[in-house]
Parts: C-alpha cells; sequence; structure tokens
C-alpha cells in the first residue's frame, strides 16, 4: 500500500468535513443520512468510514473545529495590551465564525448548524461531552479576559468572573439562534448593543 | 348538545398544551407523536383535534402563550418609572420563563423545550411566523424601554435602539440554550454578568 502524506490525510479530512458540514446544514443534521454525506463529499464509503465511524463523528468533529477557532481568537485577545472590550472582541468572533471558518458555509447556514447542534446535544450524549468541553473552554478564556480587564481598571472586581464569561458567551450564543431564526444579523449590531450596556451610567440610579 | 361555558372551553385548552408541552419535552419534539400527546393530555382524540390540528398547531400555541408571558412583563417594565436596569429586567424575565410559567415544566426541560422550537423553526414556515411576530413585538418592547433609559439620562443616545433590543434578547437566549445544553444557569449569573459590563469604565480606554 502506499504511502500517504500527513498533508495528503488533512486534506482528505478537512474535504469530508467540509462536504457534511454543507450537507448537514441543507438537509439537517437529523435528516441527512451518511448516504446524502458520501454523495456531497464525493468519495467512497470505504474513503470516509476511514476517517469517520458515522454522523456522529461528524458533527463532533466539526464542532471541535469551532471551537478551536473560537479559543485561537480568544487566545490571541488575551495576549494583546489592553485586551479588547466585549464588544470589539465579541464582534470579532462572530465575524470569524460566520465568515468563512466555516468550511465556507453561508452565515446563516452556519448558524442553523450550531441550532441543529445545540437541539441534537439534548439527547446526545458524546455531543454534550464535546460541547461541555469547548464551553468550559470558552469560559475559562472569557475569566481570564476578565481578570486582565479589572488589571487594566476597566472592570471593578465585585460580580465573579465567570458570570461575566457565561454572559458574555450567552450574548454571541443569542446572535447565533438570531442568525439562524431570522437572519440578517450583522455583527455591529453586537458591537453596538455592547457598547450602549457598557456605557449606561449607574451613578443615575438611586 | 349540552353548552360548554368559556372557562371550561379554557381549562380544557390549558390542560391540552399542558401535557403536550411536557410530552414534546420529554419525548422531544421531532420524535413525539400525536398518539403520545394523546396518551400525556388523558383526553380522546376528538377531544384534543376539536382545538388542535396537530403537533405543528400545539407547539406554535405554546410558543405563542411563552411570547404573551414575556410581553406582560416588558409592559409591566416599561410602566414604571424609572424603568429597570437591564440586568434586573433580564432576570425577572427568565424567572418567569423559568418558574412556572411554562406549564410547571422543570428548567431545564423548559429550556430545552424552547431549544427544539428552534431547530425546528428551521424548516417550518408556521412556526417561523410565529417567532417571527414574537422576536418582532420583543424588539418594540425592548426599544420603548431603550428610549425610557435615555430619558432617564440612563443610556447615552449614540447607539440605534433596535441593537441594544437585540443585544438584550440574544443574551437571554443564550442563557436558554446554556440552561438547555447544560443546565445549572441561575438567573442571578445573568445579572451579575450585565451588571459588571455595565460597570464598564470606558473612560480608561484611550
Amino acid at each position: 500500500m502506499a504511502r500517504v502524506s500527513q498533508e495528503h490525510l488533512d486534506a482528505r479530512r478537512r474535504q469530508i468535513l467540509s462536504g457534511a458540514a454543507h450537507c448537514f446544514a441543507r438537509n439537517g443534521f437529523h435528516s441527512a443520512s451518511m448516504q446524502d454525506v458520501l454523495k456531497e463529499v464525493g468519495l467512497s464509503a470505504g474513503a470516509v468510514y476511514r476517517y469517520f465511524a458515522g454522523k456522529e463523528d461528524l458533527i463532533a468533529a466539526i464542532a471541535d473545529e469551532a471551537f478551536g477557532g473560537i479559543r485561537r481568537a480568544f487566545e490571541e485577545a488575551a495576549e494583546s495590551t489592553p485586551p479588547p472590550t466585549p464588544d470589539v472582541l465579541l464582534g470579532r468572533v462572530l465575524r470569524g465564525v460566520f465568515e468563512g471558518q466555516m468550511y465556507g458555509l453561508e452565515r446563516r447556514a452556519c448558524a442553523a448548524l450550531v441550532v441543529q447542534v445545540w437541539a441534537e446535544t439534548l439527547r446526545n450524549d458524546r455531543l454534550s461531552n464535546t460541547l461541555a468541553e469547548g464551553y468550559a473552554g470558552m469560559r475559562v478564556a472569557w475569566a481570564r479576559l476578565v481578570e486582565a480587564y479589572r488589571a487594566a481598571g476597566l472592570m471593578p472586581s465585585g460580580v465573579p468572573a465567570d458570570d461575566v464569561a457565561r454572559t458574555m458567551i450567552a450574548t454571541a450564543q443569542g446572535f447565533i439562534a438570531q442568525e439562524a431564526l431570522f437572519g440578517g444579523v450583522e455583527p455591529g449590531v453586537l458591537e453596538n448593543g455592547l457598547r450602549a450596556l457598557m456605557s449606561m451610567d449607574l451613578q443615575k440610579i438611586s
């Protein structure tokens, strides 16, 4: 059997995940069959099953890659001084998710795939673990940023960093849900909305 | 045929929706059959079909009621002077959704039902219209509150009110997603997180 380079294996793996993502986005993860995926990918069953045992493996790998991309954005952010404020950072992350990181899926198709993964996760332990790990990683990254905000004097220290982390993640998740359900969500809307919140004058509340 | 009071009809309708909500939450909206719903409700097919033509009607009615509850919370908020800040109001709305407004469903089951409705909405025009109407109503209500914040000097006027509205709705949606996926989401986390954001000192950013 001929030796194949790691580069070739990686490209093949990526080709399969991209085809699967497009197939799931178009047909719905629940309704799509492995036959549909094979047709979309354009490879034989043997070639695909060498990498992934089934739909569940495919969607878990797609979710893993998405979390990886988001984690990298956070790591970059945590290294900047001063750290980007939540509006700037969340806008950047949403743009990353929506613009091409996800196998060139259109923005709404990409958001719809995320919502489908959420629904599937409710009844699937494997996916549930994948998402729980990704979520835990994001919480840690955000909590570190909150510490950086405090160190820079941008945020008071009264509130647990993890509460801020979960609120920021919720905002991003909600925008993905809105894009999936209604379309037309511009990351600029989120940036503006967060900026307005950050500008609220709490001194005025007696 | 005996005359039945409106009160009786309303109670019967509520009994059906409550049974359907519990059935969908337990079995998944997609997997639950009308037979499952009838068994849960404990009424004959004839009695149920007099009110609802099928699963789609049932879930649309459940979504309508949920939106109604949220709208009432907003209307009350808009009537207070000064209006409750976003952290207080969103905490109140989430508590309302999670604590008993939804047919006595447990918090996580209730959140899971919402996420299932989102996934179903992606392929169902009827549900899509119901959700779009509910969302539009919430955006209008939030935008009115933003005007009230501005009038009270709590928020600067640079950002479109609708952008703030959509960001606030996104935060609530994201918390529902987190509760469905991971459980253990306390409304206090959202209140703290928003409060920390609102306390950010933007003067420090040069």
